[in-house]
Order: C-alpha cells, then structure tokens, then sequence
C-alpha cells in the first residue's frame, strides 16, 4: 500500500535547501534552512515547524481530465528535478461553506486550474496533500509539493502567477512559497 | 466556532442504549450496550471502540440541492428524537479512484442519494462524519448519526434499505449498523 500521509518537516538539516520563503498572503511561517519530507508522521528533532498532509481522492477532476494529466505527468523523484517549491495554502471558510457545483465551477470554468496545470507537464511534477480533515486545528488546507528541473524555474514562476491572478484564488486567505534546491541526485 | 470532530464511543455506560448491532457487510464491530458522543477525541475509560469522525464541506451537493435541503432539515437534539443510529461506512479502493463526475453521477444521477434523503425530512435528522482524511489507517470512511421520534422507526429503516438498493452501495464494502434508544429527553 502506497503511503498517504506526508510531513513537511522546516528545520535546519535536511535534503533540500531552502532558498526563499514567501508569504503570498496571511501569517508568515518561520523562517528555516532546510526541509525534509518524510511519510507519515515521525517526531523530527530540530523542527522549527512540521506541516502533514494526506493524498486523497480526486475532489473537482473528470474522467477526461484525469485521463489527460495521467498520460501527460511524470512522477517525484526524478534525477534532473533539483528543484523543489512547498505551498501551503489556506482558503476561507466562504469557498468551504460552497456547494460542490460551484466550487466546480469557480476552480476550473472560471480559474482552468486544471487546464493551466496541464500546460506544464510534465516539466512541473507535483502532489497534492489535504490537511482540512486531518483535524480540526490544521493550520493549512492544503500542501503541495512541486518538483522540476533548475531550467524549468521560470516556467514555474509562470505557473503559480497564472493560478494566483484567478477567481480561485480570491478565496486563499494564507498561502506561503517556500523554493527549494537540493545538491545532488 | 462549531466543533467539526466528534468521537463515538462504544462501551456498557452513556445516554445511549444499543438496541441492536447489524453487520450489513465485512467485518464486524464488537458487541457494546451503550454508545457516547463526544465533542473532539477524549480519552474515555470503559471504550470497547472509540470511532472519530469530522465534519467538512459538501463533497456532491449542488446549490439547489443545498436549499431544498437546509430549507427542510432540522438540527440533532430535538426532545421528541428518542432514537438514533450509527452507521459507520467504508467504501472500496475502486470508488476512491473514481474522478469526481463519475462518482458525483453514481450518487446522484443513479442513486437518487439526495432526493431520497430529501423525503425524510424534517422526520431523520443527520450529520455526516468523514474519516477517511483523518489518517491513513482509519477503519470506515464515514459516520452517520441519525435521530428521529419512535413513531419514525418504519420510515428510517425504508430509509437505509432503499440506499442499500443503489448502485453507489455495490461500492460499500464495510457496514455496521448500530440503532439506539435514550430513557429521557
């Protein structure tokens, strides 16, 4: 069985290296040196934060849409990607109290965010972990976790610009950009 | 704010008293003769099983659905609910991997889950409880907590037998259903 719970431990050892951390909008996180991504939740000495998150089911995505992203994506791990990016992101209790049809309807008719992501496979791997039903005092909806070659960077820039100029992203209410780079294979 | 996590904790003492433990499908929960509710996750002495579950946003519900059902709904702990029922659910790997439309078409387009709730209402009060987020090893993916007044007994058990009958139940792998009584308002 694959593991599905995640955490993102912020410390100051650790694989990859932290060379910027952004606060997009909402409360900063502390600032760290090093990031370690380990599967499920182990006690880290030296964390200065630890964030977890779980893979789940597909929440908005179609069949069609499924079946593009599976032909085009490539998995973590790969040996070029020596570029990572961490974003939490929190949104507001506003987008949580709609109605699925029209959270549909805000994420991908008026945002494509699936149609924008697709632009960027396979350069820009990615996974998707869900922190809101973790619990009831989760400081993150959701954490997502990118990988792509040191070539790709700008593609990436563009990427996250694309997703942050939608009407999703009217209802992210704390989102953190934290770049990483890792020194060897 | 509202708490989102509950526990149901199943032991010999609480307000409410089994009156029946049914194994629809897979593994059975072992026998108890009480059932408490509890706001977030305490630790309770005489716990034969301690099953948690949190509240979150619509997964399938559309916005008109949504008001025809917040319109005819009413809330857990009226004085004439002397019954309850805890169904706890798990569904297969298979309808986890399903993208959102066509799990949104079995539950709704093929099992009428909400217009047939919908006909129950105000009579069956429920709150829905997810799991599966909770951590990678959670037993079921739902809870559901019913109440209703004794003279809705018959209503309820249409209720569940014509879900049963849907084709969103040939994915369910794991059932219990647990029915309650309570000695006093």
């Amino acid at each position: 069985m694959n593991p599905r719970l995640f955490s993102f431990v912020g410390g100051s050892a650790g694989p990859w290296r932290v060379t910027r951390i952004d606060t997009i909008v909402g409360e900063p996180l502390p600032a760290v040196t090093n990031v370690t991504v380990v599967p499920d939740v182990s006690p880290t000495a030296d964390a200065s934060w630890t964030l977890r998150g779980i893979t789940s089911n597909e929440r908005y995505v179609t069949r069609d849409e499924k079946t593009d992203l599976v032909a085009r994506q490539e998995g973590l791990g790969r040996a070029a990607s020596m570029c990572a990016a961490l974003i939490p992101i929190r949104k507001s209790p506003e987008w949580w109290g709609l109605p699925q049809d029209e959270r549909r309807r805000i994420f991908e008719d008026q945002s494509t965010h699936v149609k924008t992501g697709l632009k960027f496979l396979p350069a820009i791997a990615r996974r998707l972990h869900h922190c809101r039903d973790l619990g009831p005092d989760e400081p993150f909806d959701f954490l997502t976790w990118f990988e792509y070659a040191p070539a790709d960077s700008a593609a990436f820039d563009d990427l996250v610009a694309l997703l942050r100029g939608t009407p999703e992203w009217r209802y992210v209410t704390r989102e953190i950009d934290v770049r990483l780079v890792r020194d060897e294979a």
